[in-house]
């Protein structure tokens, strides 16, 4: 198939190069430099978003603030290529498919990979390698265009799942949003108490449980914020629990702390 | 040196492990099965904590809860031995230190290392390689036991930190005490949140932010109420963050929260 991407960061520029050996893929990027990485590792790309078309499939893979803006630019000349794209929180994209142009249509597709780096120097196939691909109809999604998003997904190496507008953003919340804020209460709570002299003191447990703390300022906050009322009933939730193991370890109950700890670690090992 | 290592779990088994090719090492494990492992791995062991004497150095290494009585156990017989032990919450060592037969000498030497997996069969030198060391002194220490309990930590492949009591107490709350109660509570919101059938879903940033739920249940409630006061403060000050998080989403106001985010993502990078 013809398949054209627009925006070639750490996920659009993974989906390329993924896509690239069973598809003919055609890159675009606002970002000239990032235009000239996506074209020396041997992507065809383009100077304008509209030159993706005519396509077979467009996915949008820009910013997430960019999203509803690029589906809005490209609906009315898509003809007949399906638009993708992997917002990562999917009212917003809901909400613009309600009323977008007649004839277009529109699934949603994203990734659930990621890593510190950011943008194409940072993108990889590997990094869809076995990731859960999320397919989110929206009300312009046919059982065709559902199909045709199931089959990228495979194609770039991915394992698919559908599920809802609304199931998505509840479980993006907990399993991304929630790890996030809790990870830079950590590191702040962490550097507030140990001097840099004893830096090093940290080990692998608190590294891992504060890498996400480094996920770009702004992209956290567009993410948060753009799924703010399933992330705070998340971080509710949470703070309920951490209620609980303050109140144990204050009453010094060491049957209630081991009994919470106990249904934690039962937790985890449902969720890997 | 001859050295006797009491208790030889993952920490105990490790160092006999790492030490025995400078030091003639002697193990002790409670358990036969232990005991049993470790004379298969090539370690000499003895059938009674007393036969570890005498030693010039005796390293207890037992469950915290036993730390202490261990101690108690050999300090009337240790004659000459320098008794260290590796417990992860100093304030009960130095509450018994502070009260100990006259002679004997006692510091602490705390290998800042761990893994999900316990037991002598977890156990491994490399566990321990270029991790720090915290030899924290007591009311029972001089120069010459503070220099030998460090040599032993760079023996072990370590690297030495020397800190108080109370330095040491304050820094393990918020490196390991309070990841686990977060670890704890993501696991329980994720999994009240993701159904059996979604659980494939949960990435490689919800997996390291929960991977410390997987501590066993009694360990994990042991380290949190032995230092009770330490990790109730730091929960306090990692939970006054979770609070502006959720107000600054709530206000729906990114430049807050970006600013959060980004002082967040400076404190993580000045603590690895």
């Amino acid at each position: 198939m013809n398949v054209g991407v627009a925006g070639l960061g750490l996920i659009g520029g993974s989906l390329a190069l993924a896509l690239r050996t069973r598809h003919h893929i055609t890159g675009f990027d606002i970002d000239p430099k990032t235009r000239d990485a996506a074209r020396a590792a041997g992507i065809e790309v383009v100077g304008a978003l509209e030159a993706l078309l005519p396509a077979d499939a467009v996915i949008v893979a820009t910013p997430m603030e960019a999203v509803v803006p690029t589906l809005a630019a490209l609906a009315p000349v898509a003809g007949a290529a399906l638009l993708l794209d992997v917002s990562s929180v999917r009212a917003p994209v809901e909400r613009f498919a309600a009323s977008a142009p007649a004839g277009c249509r529109l699934v949603g597709l994203h990734p659930m990979a990621g890593r510190s780096g950011s943008g194409f120097g940072a993108a990889s196939a590997e990094l869809l390698e076995h990731r859960p691909f999320l397919i989110v109809p929206t009300a312009r999604s046919d059982s065709a265009a559902m199909a045709l998003a199931g089959a990228l997904a495979r194609d770039a190496g991915g394992e698919v799942t559908v599920c809802s507008a609304a199931q998505h953003d509840r479980i993006v919340a907990v399993l991304s949003g929630l790890p996030l804020a809790f990870a830079s209460a950590l590191a702040l709570a962490g550097a507030g108490t140990v001097d840099g002299n004893l830096g090093a003191l940290s080990g692998p447990g608190f590294g891992d449980s504060t890498r996400l703390a480094l996920t770009p300022p702004g992209l956290g906050s567009t993410m948060l914020l753009a799924n703010a009322q399933n992330v705070r009933e998340a971080l509710e939730r949470a703070r309920r629990v951490l209620d609980e193991v303050d109140r144990a370890i204050a009453a010094g109950d060491a049957a209630a702390l081991s009994a919470i700890l106990e249904r934690a670690a039962q937790a985890r090992r449902s969720l890997s």
